[in-house]
């Protein structure tokens, strides 16, 4: 038994890091995309990095796949076919598929090893894996989309890492175009978007790219997500027509568990701070 | 000009860290009660450290120190008599004393050489340090309330460190009974109370402890501040009877600027995720 030590993420976009306190290394695989990395935490579970960047730990990881489902699920009317674009820690999915309405939910990552070792050091959260209603792929996002029968999807939710990498092309009005035609009208297009205090341009670009591809309205929900650089995260919403109104009272009368979500954080998370809201023009 | 390095603040209590990026230490000082160091960050403005600990940083201070004054200002009907135990930097004075209402604001913290720092490296918050209505003492803050004329007080802002060193008296019993007493009956007191997802076991049993001298009702608020433990922190709030409805027109028709406060955030706040409600029994 070696003593802990530090392992510190330093996140060079923002000028600051976060850091957990590790006792040893689990696992790590280099895969064909990328490099992943397995440590157990002190005090925060196992703790997974992908080219170093923070993903995930088992404490905190709720917060990000809640608010990276619900609220587009209780946003739309009848959700019933999702598509999540990454996400292949399978969090989302296991959020996605506690919604009883949902039909089929096709997780598309393009690294099967971030599964892998999701299914070994993250077991909770694959709890719905073999789910029937849902479809593991291993193969690239852009190009399924891309394929996607035109209007045969009610939500797609972009749960990747930043936009380097096998990301990066996760982020332009190209893949958003793929996603608006596979998107029914009512349907909603939900992606991670970054910290709200250190990458407002990141948002504000995203939500160009989406404009640029037909997306028409618009709606960015703030989260606390501690493993993230500044521990403040969000998602962005984006329709082709209609607003963010909720389901209200069946996400108060959901029949499932959440920690973090519920129909009064949902409505909090709703209204932005005032300097969010000027830097977004809202 | 040396090239930049990376400084971590190792919270060993949650086992997790927070740096930033800094090019050069600015000031450092040995008070009489601890060691303030100030530093130049590429990304974040100034950083101020205390025995290592991260207070703040020139580009997010405005998170906490917001939610420090604001909620419980415009939950009490006519704040007029306020104050601030500990809140060396100023930042707290300043948003206290944006309400036209407060006829005094006094600011009790134990070491001076906070405030000469904060006037060096973070001038823009100590702006209101000469409005005629401010009174800056230098004292021991658990005296300054044990001698405060009982019911003379609207409210007590307690913007300590946290509870170790110098700060520890601030989170116990006696400390409250003397809020309680200096407080008039439709008072408020308003602590930091930590990371409401880390350390809410502290939330709990300062709660328990401002029951035992006195309070009826509680309200602890969350709010995210990156350079604390986990980017997400809370204020917790303190009455000896009545609610924490808040003056929602007045924070909505405010005459001054906010930049994360605004009546929507309290309100939005004012609802505690489900873990956190039910950790706390609410």
């Amino acid at each position: 038994m070696t003593a802990p030590t530090w392992k510190y993420e330093n996140f060079e976009p923002a000028g600051s890091a976060i850091g957990y306190r590790i006792t040893r290394k689990l696992d790590e695989v280099q895969s064909d995309f990328q490099k992943i990395e397995i440590y157990e935490t002190t005090d925060w579970g196992n703790l997974m990095l992908i080219d170093g960047a923070v993903m995930l730990t088992t404490r905190d990881n709720f917060l990000y796949h809640e608010m990276m489902s619900h609220p587009a699920l209780f946003t739309h009317a009848d959700p019933r076919q999702v598509v999540i674009i990454g996400g292949g820690d399978c969090g989302t999915l296991r959020e996605v598929l506690k919604h009883p309405g949902v039909a089929k939910a096709v997780q598309c990552d393009i690294d099967e090893q971030v599964t892998r070792m999701a299914e070994k050091h993250f077991p909770e959260l694959c709890d719905s894996n073999h789910d029937p209603r849902a479809e593991l792929l291993f193969d690239d996002g852009i190009a399924y989309m891309k394929n996607a029968a035109p209007g045969s999807l009610d939500i797609v939710i972009v749960d990747s890492t930043d936009p380097v990498g096998p990301a990066e092309g996760l982020f332009n009005k190209a893949f958003y175009e793929s996603c608006f035609r596979a998107l029914k009208d009512d349907g909603i297009l939900v992606q991670q978007s970054e910290s709200p205090l250190v990458l407002l341009d990141l948002i504000k670009e995203m939500r160009g790219e989406m404009r640029k591809a037909g997306f028409i309205t618009f709606k960015t929900l703030p989260f606390p997500q501690p493993c993230y650089p500044t521990g403040w995260w969000s998602c962005t919403l984006a329709r082709k027509s209609g607003g963010f109104d909720f389901r209200q009272q069946d996400a108060a009368a959901k029949m499932f568990n959440t920690k973090y979500y519920s129909a009064d954080i949902h409505r909090g998370a709703s209204t932005l701070p005032p300097f969010v809201a000027a830097a977004l023009g809202e």
